[in-house]
């Protein structure tokens, strides 16, 4: 199975992430955005959407979308609940992600640490800060009632809304806002990270998440 | 079952739709945005999201997010594929309408119609419609290829992915983008309105999906 992403995708490491809990073989095509590599016509004929992660299966189709990779490879693991309602709340949850949590946390990034083309103080980086502690607040609430062993959804083992959440709340830092204000959010990124077969983002630099330019990694 | 949603609420008309076509019985308790009722404490007790559509079921239960609402109300039905890899699919042509094809289209119908406080020739107005028309461009590609009588994931019937893109599909044109430019999506639009058990957006109005103001609505 090949998985097309980009280096420092968060939304392809969701895939990354799983895949590795899962022992599943995963070979990384790694994308440019600079280069101009989404809107390359071969790609673009494979995936319309244009966008990574994006998945090859070993008979050859195709499939976009985080979401929708997440549930199609979980199915039939302890990743993806067995209760209907659980998983209509894990699909809420990824929702909420993707509309909510993800947009002002990855322009955070984006803008503060990756491109710094920003200044703190500009109304924008404040409206997307209020937007991101409001996000990250309503995680920190349900997880806060699931307890210090519990998840997301499910109070036995994680699931792929666990995942889904993982990347850009890890990445919150990034763009100036500390998870030392969200203490079960904060422990729920420790336990995610402790679970066997955890993927960093870098392949083996577990302590890199942060980094903001190819120049800060080992070669 | 209760739904949450407000009087013109796009994503909740694809639960109403839903509810429709499966014969549900729904009581909708319809809010107002303008009014707050979306940050009424009582409101975000149940429902933190603070978004509509929302779902009470009968034994209390809480659901939000319309993907989950609609994958959670349709599973064991002909309207949520058998296949896992369908299934897939349809999640992913539902990340893509919350993404890329609902949230412009959204706005062109906000601005142009609905508040109308926006000129057509401004800046974002343009970019929006370019977004729009590309998403549009995306999905008339996906139903050409699909036949005359085919759906947007399964050739025998149409999915919750169909009834995810349907509004903001239908709303196009009040955002000045004709649907005459893309054949397969509006005859598609009209399939769906034909399918038994179909509901307009204002109830015992057919004809009134375009409507601007409660001044329009037959009393």
């Amino acid at each position: 199975m090949i998985l097309y992403d980009t280096r420092r995708s968060g939304n392809a490491w969701k895939v990354r992430l799983l895949a590795g809990f899962l022992g599943l073989p995963l070979r990384r095509r790694t994308l440019s955005i600079d280069r101009g590599d989404l809107r390359d016509p071969g790609f673009l004929q494979k995936f319309p959407f244009g966008q990574v992660p994006a998945l090859e299966l070993e008979d050859g189709r195709l499939l976009a979308e985080s979401a929708a990779s997440l549930q199609f490879l979980a199915r039939d693991t302890p990743w993806w609940p067995t209760n209907p309602f659980a998983q209509a709340q894990a699909l809420a949850w990824m929702s909420f992600e993707q509309e909510r949590h993800m947009p002002p946390l990855a322009q955070l990034r984006l803008r503060l640490a990756l491109h710094r083309d920003a200044d703190p103080g500009e109304p924008r980086i404040l409206s997307w800060s209020a937007q991101a502690r409001h996000a990250l607040a309503l995680l920190e609430r349900q997880l806060a009632g699931a307890g210090p062993s519990g998840w997301l959804i499910t109070a036995d083992h994680p699931s792929i809304a666990d995942l889904a959440l993982y990347p850009y709340t890890r990445f919150a830092p990034m763009g100036g806002i500390s998870l030392d204000a969200y203490p079960a959010t904060n422990a729920w990124v420790d336990r995610i990270r402790q679970w066997p077969g955890y993927q960093p983002l870098f392949p083996g630099q577990p302590d890199m998440d942060f980094a903001t330019s190819e120049a800060e990694l080992p070669a």
